[in-house]
């Protein structure tokens, strides 16, 4: 049995939630569209079937599809039997499936550069070595970031989640700020977790929902607009939200609603925490709003599940990101610890 | 033509929105349940069918079912050719279908106590009369309610709503919130409406985006956690919204995510309006939090359109209302004028 083929029988009986896997010599991916009503398995055995699903978002989030970049270098050596430039050429291809994803570009990057260096006789085991390598690692990411982020729950916290920062944009261990509650979780903390539906694509009610049953955490979903009142209950008591980017100043760009719930747990007293990979944040944007926040298509907001739900002449407004300013933010959990304030200064060491 | 005709023929003219009016000796009911896909208007030759309507919320909205209780005794009367008991016992029949309404047992318990006064032999031409100016005065409320909060808007607002409180939740004009939001369009005024969709049952997108568009008033869609990014970038500049309930000290019970807007509002030094009638200010509520919110069926959370959204093990929670602190709130629009803080002195005027 082969190293991959171990890795992947020991991560089943942890009990992963994995976007996609190699299992008799072909990728297995979960096609998240179909989520949560199926758990619809695809296989892969050409590079190209893989390419679609990524541009098509069967597969997305940010340490998925890099993940997804790794598995589609190790199936083009496996099915070009060690080729060189098979490897290399499925690692462009992929590359270009999402342009903008940084992730995924620096992950198969490194297995360019990687596969260029190496010997050709011994090729075949030295890049599947590597690529195991990198999955592992992404692997540990989560899990170290998991445990650097369970220090700041406590038995009995009710947590609030927005959108979906999980399993499934990962390594399948819990991506962001679902191993954070995970980690928390299996390390016997009795906690609740409030998920908020997020709409317009509700990433919450299909997905992070999914990942919590299947993990078996006690969770409740509500609408995006019910956070802030549950807090003046005394229902909610810590927020653990994902992140999109983090600016050096400490800003959160995340997925929109995410500001409302900050403010909502400033008023309240209620910390809130992002997960984040140190590598994520970007010294090069200064403060969060000097962000160009992408718009997409007002179809998002106007149907729900390809239904209209307002008139037809209804125009509609979908920033897909909010920013939340630096002051609101409790910690920034990350693999190497959780980063306080002052942030610029505290970012800084990580650079 | 009888007075009657007279009013509804003249409403008709002043593009009024009604959600229920009289017309050939028929009822005319809009089922709201089918907006905004469709206006489906329902004759009603019964009384046994305007309760029913009632019920099953085809007609809602306090003012609008409060006039509902008042076309639906009128139809009683020319249906029984003028015989009190039967006026009096449709009154009976139309308050039990919402015990909890006040504003329709107060109309209908005016118009019985009415009846009951009359003498028998000029009873038809007196009730008729009687239901007429109540039908006015209704009218007339959210004309004047729509001045009085006109006064706070400006040219080139752009103003942000949450759920309904529309024309057709009362006379027809505009209701309440809207009502100021109309008055404003209709004087001149350049200004721009963003419609929360307002989850879970989408009133915002469903009716009152439909109200937007019929009154020509210029509107964008957004979800319900947009609002506060919107206002930081500067695009929204003042809130308007409803009210289920004012507290003595003007804490402000409303459509669930109304405080998380009033909240954003507050932030990013926004005025924030509630609309309501001087009536509904509940003397005997101290303040806001000391009101045992509804709790509603998970089912609205969980499905949209009758469509699940989530797993099927997934449990949800609906509080139908939240709580906007006093200290949040501009103003309280009402039809004796605008009322300012200290809330507690002022309010208490109105009594």
């Amino acid at each position: 049995m082969d190293r991959l083929q171990e890795l992947t029988q020991q991560w089943k009986e942890e009990n992963l939630l994995m976007p996609i896997w190699m299992e008799d010599k072909r990728l297995h991916m979960i096609d998240q569209r179909k989520l949560p009503h199926k758990t619809e398995i695809v296989e892969i055995t050409q590079v190209d079937q893989l390419a679609k699903g990524i541009k098509d978002m069967a597969i997305r989030g940010s340490g998925a599809i890099g993940i997804a970049g790794v598995y589609g270098m190790l199936l083009a050596l496996k099915n070009s039997g060690g080729n060189k430039e098979a490897v290399i050429s499925a690692g462009e291809e992929l590359k270009a499936t999402r342009p903008t994803a940084v992730n995924l570009s620096k992950t198969v990057n490194r297995l360019i550069e990687y596969a260029k260096s190496c010997p050709e006789d011994s090729f075949y085991e030295a890049f599947m070595e590597k690529g195991c390598d990198i999955l592992e690692e992404q692997l540990e990411f989560e899990k170290r970031l998991g445990k650097y982020g369970s220090e700041v729950i406590d038995d009995g916290d009710s947590i609030l989640t927005h959108c979906h920062s999980g399993a499934l944009a990962g390594s399948g261990f819990g991506g962001r700020a679902l191993s954070v509650i995970r980690t928390a979780f299996l390390e016997g903390k009795n906690i609740h977790v409030f998920c908020c539906e997020t709409r317009p694509y509700l990433q919450g009610a299909r997905i992070t929902a999914y990942e919590l049953e299947k993990f078996g955490i006690p969770h409740t979903l509500i609408t995006d607009g019910m956070s802030g009142y549950l807090m003046r209950l005394g229902k909610i008591n810590k927020v653990v939200v994902g992140s999109d980017r983090v600016a050096s100043n400490g800003d959160l760009i995340n997925k929109v609603g995410t500001y409302m719930h900050a403010l909502a747990a400033k008023e309240n007293g209620i910390p809130f925490y992002t997960a984040t990979s140190s590598h994520t944040i970007d010294f090069m944007l200064k403060e969060g709003m000097d962000i160009d926040v992408e718009y997409r298509s007002e179809y998002e907001v106007t149907h729900l599940n390809g239904q209209l739900i307002t008139t037809e002449n209804t125009r509609a407004l979908y920033p897909a990101f909010d920013v939340t300013p630096n002051e609101m933010i409790s910690g920034i959990i990350t693999e190497v610890g959780v980063i306080r304030a002052p942030y610029v200064t505290e970012l800084s060491k990580l650079k």
